[in-house]
């Protein structure tokens, strides 16, 4: 596991976005020391609410996370591979409203990959729910198994800010990674009219 | 074209989200007369903003629009056909930042396809945007070229709602349409959790 360097305390919220189920944990870190401060999920589950309806109850019940928790940082899963474009198009608006939720306070969010966020973590960037969950629990010394993954997950990510100091990490993505697809992607990135 | 149905003024905003560029138009609608308000575009083009930094910039400048015209309805155009999935992750933030504008100041935004916007405004789903553009111009009697298209489309938006008589419409999806696949469309959408 990496080492942890921040120099002074401080209080990470961590969003795992979703339209359907939204995770959310808060973290205070203290050198190498990690200590839970609430976890949960924000569940909008109700048929009866339009999706700006649910988009919008994200962004007021986050919003009241951070008043309550008063987090220095907030970080945030990047979630868009290995799902249909439909859930993704959902999750993206969801992240948007998490997003505006953490900027509305003052809180610019950082990003990372469910890659990184699992690497952080247990060591391995494939790593299943489960197994976030389970060294999730044994690192911040959680007992009760939580009804929702997304929760753990959410303090999964906190961690993972955590885990990297608490600064803004570099994302590679897979383009990135390839080399010569990484002029293309950064092209598209800032020139989407040229791709319409 | 389709016959406008109002039985009173009604004050329409369209929006045009994009994370680039975000146009927005307002109509004042009285039976089948459609009077400008105000149209223009937010630009987000600065490269030394963040991502989440110009979704706050979407949703405060949209909001700002929403107070100073004080529209009764707000229309949405969905987007998410024909482009890259980098490209539809990032107008799906913006989407979300834009609906929550229109959310917070009590606006539960409706939505339509492009196509729907196109047939509206030009009789032909599949007209070009300087076809639209060219339309606006001619239904609402604006003599100036806008800079961007963006513009227009937003006031293609609010017209497509003034035409369909300022209800909320069926927006009907490719699967909807193709029957078969409805079901499991709005099987996706209702349970997400079961394909991850």
């Amino acid at each position: 596991m990496a080492k942890a360097t921040p120099t002074r305390p401080l209080r990470i919220l961590g969003i795992d976005p979703g339209s359907v189920v939204c995770g959310f944990g808060v973290i205070d870190v203290n050198g190498t020391s990690n200590q839970l401060v609430e976890y949960g999920v924000i569940e909008l589950k109700r048929r009866t609410d339009s999706f700006p309806q649910r988009l919008n109850e994200v962004f007021l019940r986050l919003r009241a996370v951070i008043e309550r928790t008063q987090p220095d940082v907030c970080a945030l899963e990047t979630v868009f591979h290995g799902k249909n474009v439909l859930t993704i198009v959902r999750l993206a608006h969801a992240r948007g409203a998490a997003m505006l939720a953490c900027m509305q306070n003052g809180l610019e969010p950082v990003e990372y990959t469910p890659m990184q966020v699992k690497r952080s973590v247990t060591g391995r960037g494939a790593a299943s729910k489960e197994q976030v969950r389970h060294m999730v629990q044994a690192i911040l010394g959680i007992t009760e198994d939580h009804r929702y993954l997304d929760a753990t997950d959410a303090l999964a990510v906190a961690l993972c800010h955590a885990l990297h100091g608490g600064a803004p990490p570099p994302i590679k993505t897979k383009a990135q990674r390839k080399g010569k697809r990484a002029a293309w992607a950064e092209f598209i990135e800032q020139h989407p009219e040229k791709i319409r």
